[in-house]
């Protein structure tokens, strides 16, 4: 079947009526190559479906919930018996005490648990909390770490009060220098330091921690009697079954979860140290669908899969494969990909593209080839991925990469540009 | 069979254990009356049962969303037929498009729609947008309202910063010459007027808007090009099939809304004016699970209810029975109750009791008779009610006076106490 977009122009076009400038969000691909589609039919497994009928080997997954395959039969059948039974109630149901045991008990700086649905809802308990544990305020941050869309932390200033914003020192991810001078600079005042687990910044090259800057990070607070953050939204449970921070033996006092812990069901945790319970119980917090019983049965079922499955381990040898595949294809063709990150969350780029100009036309030809890939986010392997789908992967990026070469000079990427300058 | 609460207890204690103070938020029990369970093992239409399986007539409707009965087999079903071909995806489904076409005709102000998790998201963009489009900052709020729990507007101040409350300026909802008298304050920066749709605070009566008060609101806005925003995330489609302001002739800039609207699946909504459309596209605002297809389309199927069918006013005259059939018990008996609010969303508290310990024993003996009133929020009416469970429960009140009368005098509702002394 020929790849169209006929039915997706038109709901753009409805869209477009009815939503701020059709779309909103990390989900909006108006900073995306020009023919990726915006909306989409169906998911099962590791494949997406536009609503024109094109299917994608989904290296996104939902921006990293799809951990164990979209439509997971256990999973969601979990979800629904519990719904069925009452989802939204009064009360919390019992499956809320059984996640947080089980939370608690798999991660192993943990010894509670809190439940809200985004990611941000969690970043900004801890930061709370923090401030409320130290009665202090000022919160030490990697320059460029995304820690969700709240005024406090949104990446674009639009709406944002230089209150919004008050209280917050500035480091350099994986440096020991840079983050010892924002420590000094907040002086008596630290409240937290806030580490992504590994730099998954969009735009660059994603960097594993330095063990001695993890390290450095925990002396600093315990030192200050300040709380270690770490914000495991993204990438918790897909580098450790533990908080992804045990992999360089640092245990922070509070983490941040959501993303996959549910396989794509709404919910989000900030699981905590003993230290900072009382700081927990008295901050004001809340929502709507905070306690909700079916997303957590969802989760209970999803650490199920996470404690008895080879799940990591897949997604690693998944990865890998991938990693190779692309290195040797681009090789051949006489490019050379900057392929950072762990393997399972693998960011592609190409070197010597400034503009992003290789890599916009590379990953739109791999979407009309069926490959969902993003050109400058990091990406996620689920483990309903198979060998046969990174080798059909490889074939496509082999393709694309005699394409590009083909095409000889390319324009900049003028979107990015724009993209960029809206940025400090 | 009689009321026990021994697998509640057994819960709690482990709860004590993994969750901070054993529970948080608006579903934490700690401030109600003693015998209030904390778990709830089902839901079903208007009833509730806790995990040892005393059955409630529940008039929380999990503090709002259920409208339309829990486990509504139409809304349900729309929420898992979408879920199971897709929920969480890396891109909306087509149900985001309906949906912002449906609220949109339905709410009259509204030219477009923004989706997301938590009634404190949607507040917070609102913010956000004002201040986008103004480029001003000062925001000005009823005193005591509830916007939700983000560090801009929690009603406790732990872990607040005196920058997190920047820029903001108080009146005394439904007194314009307060609101005049805060604009005036606000000088050359207003950014926005925040309002909730009815007076519905905690502990205090609940007043209808004056129309007044809301069309001065709407004159001070247009006067300083700042937006008017209705906070209709507690009261959306509850008091009218359109915002709820729609009943006083007044149409805000911005309206949240949330609970309901997909009768307890998780979704919010923030709805705007043509006015506001470029500042909405150019704030950053998203989440991991805002573009999750399933909450759309349960919301699709409760819209269509809210158009085709006479839930209102079956609501309102549900409400209008309880009051009536409670006014009369509570004369019998000697007492006066306050009842206020709109029938549908009704707050009910005792005539001279400072202490709330005649609330206290009246509700706690409710309980014990499958009656889950709360003695200081607004409550709500689900269609799912019958004239009977209504009668049931003034039955049940007219016994619970009956009591309360015999009781004498009653000592003063400590955990109260210490709440009132934590808020300003």
């Amino acid at each position: 079947m020929a790849w169209t977009n006929s039915k997706d122009a038109a709901l753009r076009e409805r869209a477009m009526a009815v939503i701020p400038n059709g779309m909103y969000g990390h989900q909006s691909v108006m900073l995306l190559p020009d023919d990726y589609p915006q909306f989409y039919d169906r998911a099962q497994g590791a494949y997406l479906w536009d609503t024109d009928g094109n299917r994608y080997i989904d290296y996104l997954c939902g921006y990293g919930p799809n951990l164990f395959g979209y439509g997971h039969e256990a999973i969601d059948a979990a979800y629904v018996d519990r719904m069925k039974r009452g989802d939204t109630m009064t009360g919390p149901g019992q499956a809320m005490v059984e996640l947080a045991e089980a939370l608690t008990a798999q991660v192993s700086h943990a010894d509670w648990a809190m439940f809200c649905k985004n990611g941000t809802d969690a970043t900004t308990m801890a930061m709370m909390i923090a401030r409320n544990f130290t009665r202090k305020k000022t919160i030490v941050l990697a320059k460029g770490a995304y820690h969700g869309a709240a005024p406090w932390c949104t990446p674009l200033k639009n709406g944002v009060t230089e209150a919004d914003r008050a209280n917050q020192v500035f480091y350099e991810y994986n440096n020991v220098e840079s983050l010892e001078a924002a420590v000094k600079a907040a002086g008596s005042d630290l409240a937290a330091i806030f580490a992504s687990p590994i730099k998954h910044d969009t735009f660059v090259d994603q960097e594993l921690p330095d063990p001695a800057y993890a390290r450095r990070a925990r002396e600093l607070c315990d030192e200050h009697e300040a709380l270690l953050i770490v914000d495991d939204v993204r990438a918790g449970f897909r580098l450790a079954r533990d908080c992804s921070w045990s992999l360089v033996g640092v245990k922070p006092d509070l983490s941040a979860w959501g993303k996959a812990i549910a396989n794509g069901h709404p919910i989000s945790a900030l699981l905590g140290a003993e230290k900072a319970r009382f700081a927990a119980a008295t901050i004001y917090a809340t929502g709507s669908f905070w306690f909700s019983a079916a997303p957590m049965a969802a989760s209970l079922a999803t650490l199920k899969l996470i404690r008895d499955t080879d799940y990591l381990e897949r997604t690693i040898a998944l990865g890998e494969r991938l990693r190779a595949g692309l290195d040797e294809a681009a090789g051949r063709h006489g490019f050379t990909l900057r392929q950072t990150g762990p393997a399972q969350m693998p960011l592609i780029m190409f070197d010597d593209d400034p503009t992003g100009a290789k890599a916009y036309f590379w990953n739109n030809a791999l979407l009309k080839r069926g490959v969902y890939f993003h050109p400058w986010h990091n990406m996620f392997m689920t483990t309903a991925m198979t060998d046969a789908d990174i080798d059909h992967t490889v074939e496509a990026a082999d393709v694309s990469f005699k394409l590009l070469k083909a095409a000889g000079p390319l324009p900049p990427v003028e979107k990015l540009a724009f993209l960029h300058s809206m940025v400090d």
